[in-house]
C-alpha cells in the first residue's frame, strides 16, 4: 500500500473509457485494474456503479475477492444527489454504498454558470447536495474525494463559487477537492496561478485532472503539483474523451525522474512500459510508438547528426536512462538485446542455448524478418517456443502432424441460417484422415474437423480448449497490402499458452495460429504416440 | 507575407523529417510546403542542402519559382563551419549559399559537455566558429537564426557559456537566438524560470525550440513565449525524432485561441484542421484522430452526462468553437446514450427527429439492445443513419437491393495456394442476380462479388472503394460465446463514411458491415435507378 501523502489517482476504467472506440467487458477491466496496480498507483477508479452494469458487476466481482490489489485501493464514482431529493432517496448514491468501495469520488458543478443552465438549480442547493452527499458517504464510513467539474473555467466567472464548494466539501468531511479542468482549455500558467490562488483560500488538500484540448494536460497536472497539489489523476496512455486525459505515464515520469518525487513504491517504475503496453492490448488500440517515456520510439535514434556522439556518451542524447521506464534505446543495442532476450527466453523456457551462438543468430533473423511482416512474439510464447525448436532441433524437429490441405465454405442461407463447414486433410503416425466438421464460425468449424481428424491418434486432445482468440488488422509492409494478426489462447485445463498467425487472408491466419495451437498442446505429449 | 513581431517558425520537412518512418520525396516536400504556407506560418525551414541531395534538389527548385509562397520564407538549414576550417573553404557552409534561402538557420553547441566532449574541441573555438560563419552569411546578404542546441542541458552544466554564445552570434548580425531542448528532458516551469532568466543577460531576440520526450513540448513552447521569446519552432502533427516536437498545430491553438496573439495572417487558423489532415496524407501516417484543435475527436462527446447540456449551451462544454480551427463538434452515440444524443446526433445529420418522439424512443431503445449485444456505433455513423432511416421510413425504408443468400469458400491447396471464392444472390431493381468472384481474403472475396452482383443496376458502385477494415473480438451477452465487431470504412473519393457489423460468426459480422456500407453509397444515389 502506497502512504497518502501523494495520491497517484488513475481513471482509466472511469473517464478513460470515455474515449471513443474503447469498450471494455468486465474481465477486461478486472485485467486493467491488476496491471495498474502493478505500477503502483494508488487509486482506481473502476467506474460508475449503479449507472452502468458492467461497473456494477466490476465493483461486486472486485468486493467478492476477484482482484487481489497490492498497491492500490478501488474507488467508485457517482455524482452529489439530485436537486430537491434527501440523499437517502437517490438511489445512484445508495448504488455507491452497494458497491462496496471504501473510497468514492463524487462529482459536483463548481462552475455557477454550470449550476444554473446545465444543473438548472441555485447555487446555494448546489452547495447542500455537496455537503449533504460527502456526510451521508463519511456517516457510512466511505472516504470522500470531490471531483469539481468545471473548476477553472467556473473560477474565471466566479473566483469566489469553486472555494465555497470545495469548503462545504471539507466541513462534510471530504479529504480531496480535485479541480477539474473538464474542458480542457487550460495553459499551465494559468493553472500555476489558480492552484496557487485556491491553496491560500480553501481548507482541503487539493487534486488536478486535466484533459488534454490544448495539448497541455501533462504539464498542467505537473504545474499544479508545483504549485501545491498533493493528488494527480491520470489515464493509461492519455486515453479519455476528446483529445483525452493527462497521460499517467508521461504525469509519472515528470514527476519521478524530473521533480524528484517519490510517489511510486520502489521498483514501479521500471513497469511502466509494460503496462502501457498491456492496457493497448486489452484496450485493442495501437500503442502509439512516439509516447514519451514507453513508446517503442521513444529512445530511437535517427538523425545521422547523433549517431556518432550517442556511441561516445549516450547520456549526452537521452534525457533519461530508458530502462529507468522499462524501455530501451534502440539504435546502439537492438542486436544484442536481440541475442540476449533470445538466450534468456529460451532458458526461461528451459533450453540453454548459450552454448549454439549459430541457432540464436537464425533465432534473431528469423524472429526480425518475421516481425517486419506484422508478427508479433511478445505474447505469443507457445509459437516463439515452436520457432525455437524447429532453429535447434532442424529436420528432427518433432512434427505430431503435417497437413496436405483443408478447405472452409461459409454459407448463409435463403432462411437467414448460417452454416460454417471446414474439412481438413492431414497425416498422422503415418495414416491419412479426411475429416470435416460443423461450427459456429469458420474457425470453430477449422478447429473441430482438425481436432476431430486428429483425436484417434491422440486422444488427449480432447482436453484441449480455445480460450481466447483475439485479431488485428495491421499495414502490411508495402503500404496497402493489410495483412491480419490472430493470437489465439489454448488451455489444457491446468496450463494456458498462446499462438499467433499472420497473413492477408484472415482464415488462413487463423488457422496457423490454431496449428501452432495444438502442435504446441501435442508436443506436451509423448511426442511418437 | 507576415510582420517581423512574432515568428512562426516551422521545421516539418528538416527536423520533423527525423521521424522513424517518414521519408518524403521532392515533391512530397514541395506540397508540404504549399500546406504550411497556406496555413500563414512566417517561416518554413525545407532541409539541409548540401548535406542531403533531395533538399540541395528541393531548395534548387523552390528558387526556380516553383514554390509561389505567400506568407513564408523559406530557409535552409546547416552547421557552423568545422573547428580548424576557415569558414569559406567549409562546403557545407557554402552550399547554403548555394541554396539560394534568403535565411538560413545555423546550429551551434551551446553545451559546455557537448563542446568539449561531442565537438572535441575548446569552448573558444566554438565560439569562433559561431561568430565566423554567421558573419560570413551575413556578409553574404542572409538572414542568420542560430539554434543553440542542447541550451537547457548546458545551462545547467554552465548557465554561463550559452549566454556568451548568444552574444557571440548578436555580434556577428544574427537576428534569432533560438534556445533548443534538444533532449526533451524540459518541464514547463523549468523552461520560463531560464528563459527568464537568459533574456535579462543576453543581447538577442530568442526563438524557442522544444521535443516532446516529457509529453510538454507544446506546454514548454508556451512557457517560453510567455517568458518573452518571440519565436516559436515546431512540426505539423508534432512529427520529430523518437516521441516527436512541439505539435505547430497545438502551439498556434494556445498562441491564438488561448493567449491572444494574433500571430496569424487573417483566416489562416481555420485552415489547420485541413493542413493537419492534408500533411498526414502526404507523410502516409495515420492521422491522431485524438490530436487536439485537429483530431476528428478533438470535439467529440460521449458522456452521457453531457449531451443533454451540450444541446443547451455548446459553449459550456467546448473549449473553444470548433469551426475557429477548421474543426466540428461530433456527437457519438453510445452506450450511454440518451434520447439527447440521438436527437443531436439526428440533427447533425439533417434528420429533425424533436416532433416524432415515438421514433427517438425506438431507436434509444433499439441502439441499447444492439450495444449490449456488442454493436457499436460511435464510430459508425453510416450504420446509425441506415437503423435511423428505417425506423423514421418504416416499411418505405429505401432498400436498393435484397439478399437471398450468400456463400464463401476458402481453399489451402496441397501447393499452399490460398483461393477465396464467394458467391451472392441478390435482387436489384426487381432482377435476381447470382454473382462469383475471387479475393485475397473472404471478406475481399464478397466484396467484389456483391459489386459484380449489383453493378449493372448501379454502375456508380464502381467509384466505392473499401478503405479500411477493422476487427475486435468482443466477449458475448453469456459468457464464453464471443461475438466479433467489424468497421468497415468506404470511400467514393469524395466522402467517407464507417459501417459496422456484429455477429459470432467472423463472416456475417464482415458481410453486415458491408453490406451497410454498400447500401449507404447507394442511398446517395437516385433510390430507384
Amino acid at each position: 500500500m502506497q502512504t497518502d501523502d501523494f495520491h497517484v489517482f488513475d481513471t482509466t476504467l472511469r473517464d478513460g473509457a470515455q474515449r471513443e472506440g474503447i469498450t471494455y467487458s468486465v474481465a477486461d477491466k478486472l485485467a486493467v485494474a491488476r496491471l495498474l496496480d502493478q505500477l503502483g498507483v494508488g487509486f482506481i477508479e473502476g467506474g460508475w456503479p449503479g449507472a452502468m452494469p458492467k461497473d456494477t458487476e466490476f465493483f461486486a466481482r472486485a468486493a467478492d475477492g476477484e482482484l487481489a490489489l497490492k498497491n492500490a485501493v478501488l474507488v467508485a464514482f457517482g455524482a452529489t444527489r439530485k436537486a430537491g431529493v434527501r440523499v437517502e432517496d437517490d438511489p445512484q448514491v445508495r448504488a455507491l454504498l452497494d458497491s462496496r468501495a471504501s473510497v468514492v469520488t463524487l462529482v459536483a458543478k463548481s462552475d455557477v454558470l454550470h449550476v444554473e443552465r446545465a444543473l438548472r438549480t441555485t447555487v446555494e442547493e448546489n452547495l447542500a447536495m455537496v455537503r449533504d452527499t460527502v456526510a451521508f458517504l463519511r456517516a457510512e464510513g466511505r472516504r470522500v474525494f470531490l471531483d469539481c467539474e468545471h473548476f477553472f473555467d467556473g473560477y474565471k466567472h466566479d473566483p469566489d463559487y469553486g472555494v465555497r464548494v470545495l469548503d462545504a466539501a471539507a466541513e462534510a468531511g471530504a479529504d480531496v477537492g480535485v479541480l477539474c479542468d473538464t474542458n480542457g482549455g487550460m495553459l499551465p500558467m494559468g493553472v500555476h496561478d489558480i492552484v496557487t490562488d485556491v491553496r491560500r483560500r480553501a481548507g482541503i488538500r487539493l487534486g488536478i485532472h486535466t484533459q488534454d484540448d490544448t495539448g497541455c494536460a501533462v504539464a498542467n497536472t505537473l504545474a499544479a503539483v508545483d504549485a501545491g497539489a498533493t493528488h494527480a489523476q491520470g489515464t493509461a496512455n492519455g486515453y479519455g474523451e476528446r483529445a483525452g486525459n493527462a497521460n499517467i505515464f508521461s504525469v509519472l515520469g515528470g514527476l519521478v525522474t524530473k521533480m524528484g518525487m517519490d510517489v511510486l513504491p520502489d521498483g514501479c517504475l521500471g513497469e511502466m512500459q509494460r503496462v502501457s503496453h498491456a492496457i493497448a492490448e486489452i484496450a485493442n488500440l495501437a500503442q502509439d510508438t512516439h509516447a514519451p517515456y514507453v513508446g517503442a520510439s521513444a529512445f530511437a535514434h535517427k538523425a545521422g547528426l547523433h549517431a556518432s556522439a550517442i556511441k561516445v556518451s549516450p547520456e549526452l542524447y537521452n534525457h533519461l536512462d530508458p530502462e529507468l521506464v522499462g524501455n530501451d534505446q534502440r539504435i546502439l543495442v537492438t542486436e544484442m538485446a536481440g541475442r540476449a532476450s533470445v538466450e534468456l527466453k529460451s532458458r526461461e523456457l528451459g533450453v540453454d542455448v548459450t552454448a549454439r551462438p549459430d541457432v540464436v543468430s537464425k533465432v534473431v533473423d528469423r524472429v526480425k524478418e518475421r516481425e517486419s511482416d506484422g508478427w508479433s512474439y511478445e505474447a505469443a510464447d507457445a509459437s516463439f517456443e515452436l520457432l525455437l525448436r524447429d532453429e535447434l532441433d532442424g529436420d528432427d524437429a518433432a512434427q505430431p502432424f503435417t497437413v496436405e490441405s483443408y478447405r472452409v465454405i461459409v454459407d448463409r442461407r435463403e432462411d437467414g441460417a448460417m452454416v460454417s463447414e471446414a474439412t481438413v486433410k492431414v497425416v498422422a503416425a503415418g495414416e491419412r484422415v479426411i475429416s470435416t466438421d460443423e461450427g459456429n464460425g469458420p474457425v470453430n468449424a477449422l478447429d473441430r474437423a482438425l481436432r476431430k481428424a486428429l483425436e484417434r491418434v491422440y486422444p488427449r486432445l480432447a482436453d484441449l480448449e480455445l480460450t481466447d482468440y483475439k485479431v488485428r488488422i495491421m499495414p502490411g509492409k508495402h503500404g496497402t497490402d493489410a495483412v491480419t494478426r490472430v493470437l489465439i489462447e489454448t488451455s489444457d485445463g491446468q496450463r494456458e499458452w498462446t499462438t499467433v498467425g499472420v497473413h492477408g487472408n484472415v482464415i488462413e491466419a487463423s488457422w496457423l495460429a490454431l496449428h501452432d495451437a495444438v502442435r504446441y498442446g501435442l508436443l506436451r505429449e509423448p511426442l511418437r504416440p
